[in-house]
């Protein structure tokens, strides 16, 4: 098993960083080279990208905007660290990656499926994942585990619950979409149980042969 | 004359920015409601993206984030600025605009002029310049004069002479394709001769009821 791409989808508060560092230290012991990374950022560039696309300042930012931001800091991502990491065989951990922005964009922001994976294509220069863990946790719940932890909420936790229950919504219309990609995980069961589903969910994508 | 969308666009040197102040003072005396902007920019969010674009340490951009990031950026300015002040009847001055974006990335930097466009449509929102007025000098004399004012080159000032080349190419291809959009300026000409030239556009534009 090596150069594998493998992305965390999910609500905020889904327990997905706790989830990607457990599986990082199994598959660590288990020899594989990891990278770990997240979006939007993972580069200098796509950071700075991040910092703006994230800011509470920036209230008047219009959909299109932030769908063409995602999409920058990604080509930046994909170009620079994660296409050269799976040229290298490693395992690569991504903490959101394209379906963010079709949920969130396409669906929460009613800019419509077709056209966020038409701006993302060239984005994402022939990378697809192998497979996705789509973290399923009723948003009510995930967004009061996000918030718990005293951190501030970035712009797009701030919206309001109906847009983050449309985010959920756009999920699941992406599991269905892509069935063989896409692996849904119970992130409201407790912690080692959810690594345990997704060590189930890897082993069958080197079982096979993926 | 009323709402109307001006762009002007030429490598950097040309003396944009001389001739847009010059025929905004030269419109406003004739009563006309004007807005100067320019591109990237225009906007809170459009001016944070530019520094991005524009900073010199980011020489590992990639071609893709450098076209979505203006991209981005235009959306903003379109939404927020060009398009509001168009339905105001205002007549808008603007440096640089989604010609740049296909001279400089679709040609200068070879991602295909097709697919430049195809990104840009949906930033652009049916915003369609009204009258185009390139800045035809020699992109060598153009670069001489930009660097003589003092001031530090940008990230893309900073490529050479080939490059500043291939999107003079671009511009010129962009006259011919847009016949009766492109008027194209004579910028080695002397300031005021250059002031003439481009007043006598604007009466053809206001004569024929564009």
């Amino acid at each position: 098993m090596k150069g594998y791409f493998i992305t965390f989808e999910g609500p905020d508060g889904s327990g997905k960083t706790t989830q990607i560092n457990l599986l990082k230290e199994y598959l660590i012991k288990k020899g594989y080279d990891i990278l770990v990374t997240r979006e939007p950022g993972g580069t200098p560039i796509s950071e700075a990208i991040r910092e703006i696309i994230l800011d509470t300042k920036y209230e008047e930012m219009n959909p299109v905007t932030e769908m063409l931001l995602y999409a920058a800091s990604r080509a930046q991502h994909v170009a620079q660290l994660i296409k050269p990491a799976l040229a290298q065989g490693k395992i690569v951990l991504c903490d959101r990656f394209v379906d963010s922005s079709i949920a969130y964009q396409g669906v929460g922001r009613n800019l419509g499926i077709e056209i966020v994976e038409e701006i993302n294509k060239v984005a994402l220069q022939g990378i697809v994942p192998d497979l996705t863990l789509f973290f399923d946790i009723d948003p009510e719940i995930g967004l009061k585990r996000g918030m718990g932890r005293g951190r501030k909420a970035d712009r797009l936790e701030l919206e309001d619950i109906a847009f983050h229950k449309k985010v959920y919504q756009g999920f699941c219309m992406l599991c269905s979409r892509y069935p063989d990609r896409f692996k849904r995980i119970n992130a409201e069961a407790d912690i080692q149980e959810i690594h345990y589903q997704i060590i189930n969910e890897i082993e069958q994508l080197s079982r096979y042969g993926k």
